[in-house]
């Protein structure tokens, strides 16, 4: 068996997600699928991020086993040509060892959420961002998103179908940057609760609008309790943009 | 009469291009609904750039006269709200006088053509790039550009259905860049002809591929024949960015 590495783009929107599920076309499935397509062999392709519904990706790194070891720029191309009907695209492959894990190997990952904030709706980055009307202060979002960074037990930005062993994580960057009509917020950590970063984000446009303070998300941290964290940003502004491995 | 200016975005994908036409759905059609929608005017809105089927714009500029006059801001959010549906928004609104022509008042029309320069084919931005998987050189590119550049007839990169009186134009710039993946060509004059970006920039590709050198383009400039230069660039791959006017 040869295991390959992919960093893999997509755009989430029409997707359950990254895993595989009853109830929709999955990213998972639709990998799993092409590379069957092309080496007639049924594998299982772990990703790094279980990106949710309508997510999208830059850069989310998956591996799969594969007994037929093809070169790794064929099996590229080949899965590409599978995925052609699909928003999904394999931009590099490389063969690793075996003690390669895409998920459990990480060592970080990345995530971009993009919020348009201007009043009208966007039309080309439709999908792609949160569209907030109402102007927002980025810079007290970026002061409140700094109580947020270090070693903590991040409960309140949690899911609760979270399935995480333990609440605490070491948030490594939260920063919010307006660059024109957007907010981009960039965040990084070695891992991320369930819908941490859209938790997160949720609250801070909150701050933004004038409507809670650093203190509050400082409070809300400190209570380890979802109902005192804010509403959870939509899907379509998220992107896993990267995961770093040593 | 109150005479209104509206700067306007759209994703051109399944659109047949900015003018009205039987066989389709227009982006002038979908604001002329949307406007009637809101005023009950049945008006013509006028834009500064007859975009093709499938070509995008951040800045599009269109004007429209209105008996009712409305304030400015209510026009773009009433309009925006019937446009819903539709991968448009308009972006400003502004009362202007009278003299304001979209079309004819503007001195400057800038448009990027975005190139996907990279073996995998796109996923987040496809519809929105033209993807060319060989490695392009765009230093290259770029050298064979600044030949064009200037006050010339411009026949051989003209569309046989062209409507203007004269294949004689200036153009301002020309520039080609790379941005990591991407090959991002700027095109700015006072006005173009019927696919003159499209066609320059499928020539210039040519030149990236080692296809045709600088000479070769400025040779097929001088011999004032659409079959002297290189093929059309697909229209996705284009964005009218912005039209100025004194």
């Amino acid at each position: 068996m040869t295991r390959y590495r992919m960093t893999v783009e997509y755009d989430g929107t029409g997707y359950v997600g990254w895993q595989r599920q009853q109830n929709g076309p999955s990213i998972q499935a639709a990998l799993e699928e092409a590379v069957f397509a092309y080496s007639g062999e049924t594998v299982r392709v772990f990703g790094a991020g279980r990106t949710d519904a309508g997510v999208h990706a830059l850069g989310q790194v998956a591996h799969v086993d594969l007994a037929g070891a093809g070169d790794a720029d064929t099996l590229r191309s080949a899965v590409n040509a599978h995925l052609r009907n699909q928003r999904i695209s394999v931009v590099e492959a490389e063969e690793v060892d075996d003690g390669f894990d895409a998920r459990f190997s990480a060592t970080r990952r990345i995530y971009l959420y993009r919020i348009l904030n201007r009043r009208p709706p966007p039309a080309l980055d439709r999908g792609q961002v949160w569209h907030v009307g109402p102007p927002l202060d980025a810079e007290a979002m970026d002061r409140a998103a700094q109580r947020l960074v270090g070693h903590h037990d991040f409960t309140t930005f949690r899911a609760s179908e979270c399935q995480a062993k333990s609440p605490v994580k070491t948030l490594d960057l939260l920063e919010v940057r307006r660059v024109g009509d957007e907010i981009r917020v960039t965040a990084e950590a070695r891992s991320f609760l369930h819908r941490q970063v859209r938790n997160m984000v949720g609250t801070l446009e909150r701050v933004g609008a004038g409507r809670r303070s650093a203190d509050d998300v400082a409070a809300a941290l400190e209570a380890r309790d979802r109902a005192a964290g804010g509403p959870t940003a939509p899907a379509c502004g998220l992107c896993l943009t990267a995961v770093s491995y040593d």
